[in-house]
């Protein structure tokens, strides 16, 4: 399928850090800004020398506004770290690297938020001084914290499972602390009432959108559109991050067919990379749902955006050109 | 008066900020490190951004360990911005200049205190980090703040006269909140006790040491010692800060005599520079104690050691040599 017309369809994206931040900068340069939302994960959000650090809040941005660094996935591209050799020094923690522009960011979301501005709008005032086009929204203000639950370590905080242990702990299970008590921020509800096309961004599925997805009236929300959903896991690995090592340590096969199962009671369609091709006809048959082969690699930067394209023309023909049949989702009215 | 060989005597300094470090600097350069302790004011101290800051304490600390800016009398003499920059980029506050390095430590003593450590053990850990030998004391661990009544914009933080407005506001009086209840830091009282000299570093009287010598019991323990204020006021003028406009605002005519008065119960000798010669006399009609004219400037930075061995030598001899006549000071018994 290929589309040069300009098309219009409102898109919201669901996102965690790197991966879904690279794919939402791919839409992010083809659709009109006021067709584009994303609902950032903040389960991973937390305090680190009383700073209020949202990981994948800041990734998004950083990505979105061309500030993130290339390679490593966090943080700035261009960055010093004289904050952190100080702390160093000093026999301070170090293992949260904290860059010292990246500080600056911390510091005034922490004195906003300190201040009572939801994060919400902390978020949006940021974006709109980095130059960042998309509303970028986190799913919700309230505290939803994402605790691991680990064989070795019991429950561990996210970012100490994540950063402080490397992700070496064998995986459990999972906890998401506040989510029953979480309200959608403002506008998450909105923007998903009104998106004819929810793109579920390839993150990771346990940890990046399982906490947005935990948030009340989130999933109910996602009913009235076409829901298309990306694996991040290519040939039973992931690009980064451990949400192949998560599978198997919850018992499950690694591969593009176990995410689709994941998401299974939201999809409208799914997209799975060339590797995974012969996965496509098993979940047509498992889930009945039209899935998209394609390259699903989103490097080198140009590659996001021709990624991003496939997935966005993908979801749209489902939406407009393929909704004459009763869909096989539960509770969907063509 | 010269002595080169090397004398003995407990010293303790009470001091501010530049001033007070400077001097303590040049101490440091001859006395024996467990000799020298330094009690440093605490009421400029503050949160911004969630951060504790302790203005005074940074600077001697980063004086004594030869870390701090030449010509600034705050910060580090080799320091980014990058922090700020980003902080200004999102439209926060920068009237208070953070720079990198200096933030690395805020981070670290935060971390410190939010655990329930007392600032006089985070000091004394960050002074040994940092290579400082002597012994550098918060006057207290307790929360003392200094606010500045002004006719303008009634009570103000300190900071905020100070950094915020710029020490433009008229001065109508002082006020250290917290100070009824503050208890010396662990270490104050004996250091005092066992001092054979206290010296007031050329800090200013009123919101350098008065804060510290607001703290109950401070002004007792300092009865045993021999007792040498240094004039910060050369001139009729302050080398740095709002010292003279204070005193003029408070209805006072800024002076070394001015400042002799100011401290004149605690008073066993004091020292004015040469271009105050005329005001010694009158000091010592008034106050009935001896005063050393001597040159006190402490620029370039070899100076400070001269300026600090004549009043150390004054000091020493008032203690040693001249207590066999009954000391003027009330309550001092020789």
């Amino acid at each position: 399928m290929s589309f040069r017309v300009p098309l219009r369809a409102k898109t919201v994206v669901l996102s965690g850090g790197v991966g879904g931040a690279r794919f939402t900068w791919g839409l992010a340069r083809f659709l009109p800004p006021e067709d584009l939302t994303v609902i950032v994960n903040v389960g991973d959000d937390f305090r680190h020398f009383g700073l209020y650090i949202s990981p994948d809040l800041d990734t998004v941005c950083y990505t979105l506004a061309d500030m993130e660094h290339p390679e490593r996935g966090w943080g700035l591209a261009e960055e010093t770290w004289h904050a952190l050799e100080m702390v160093a020094r000093l026999g301070g923690p170090t293992w949260f690297r904290l860059g010292d522009r990246d500080l600056g960011l911390h510091l005034e979301r922490t004195r906003r938020l300190a201040q009572g501005q939801p994060l919400s709008r902390v978020v949006q005032d940021f974006c709109r001084a980095l130059g960042v086009k998309p509303r970028v929204l986190p799913v919700t203000d309230d505290p939803l914290r994402t605790v691991v639950l680990t064989r070795e370590h019991g429950p561990l905080p996210f970012q100490e499972y994540f950063v402080k242990h490397g992700t070496q702990p064998s995986v459990t299970g999972f906890h998401f602390q506040g989510a029953a008590a979480a309200r959608p921020a403002p506008g998450v509800l909105d923007a998903l009432h009104q998106a004819d096309m929810v793109l579920l961004a390839p993150s990771n599925p346990w940890v990046s959108l399982n906490p947005i997805l935990a948030v009340p009236g989130l999933r109910e929300a996602l009913r009235s559109a076409t829901v298309v959903g990306v694996s991040p896991i290519l040939g039973g690995k992931t690009v980064k991050g451990p949400a192949a090592k998560m599978y198997r340590e919850m018992g499950i096969e690694p591969s593009a067919l176990a995410v689709a199962h994941h998401y299974r009671d939201l999809l409208s369609g799914f997209v799975v990379d060339n590797q995974d091709a012969a996965l496509a006809p098993l979940i047509e048959a498992e889930l009945g749902i039209p899935v998209l082969i394609t390259d699903t690699w989103m490097q080198p930067k140009p590659r996001r955006e021709q990624v991003a394209r496939s997935v966005w023309e993908f979801a749209y023909t489902l939406h407009f050109h393929m909704r004459k049949e009763p869909h096989p989702r539960e509770g969907k009215v063509p």
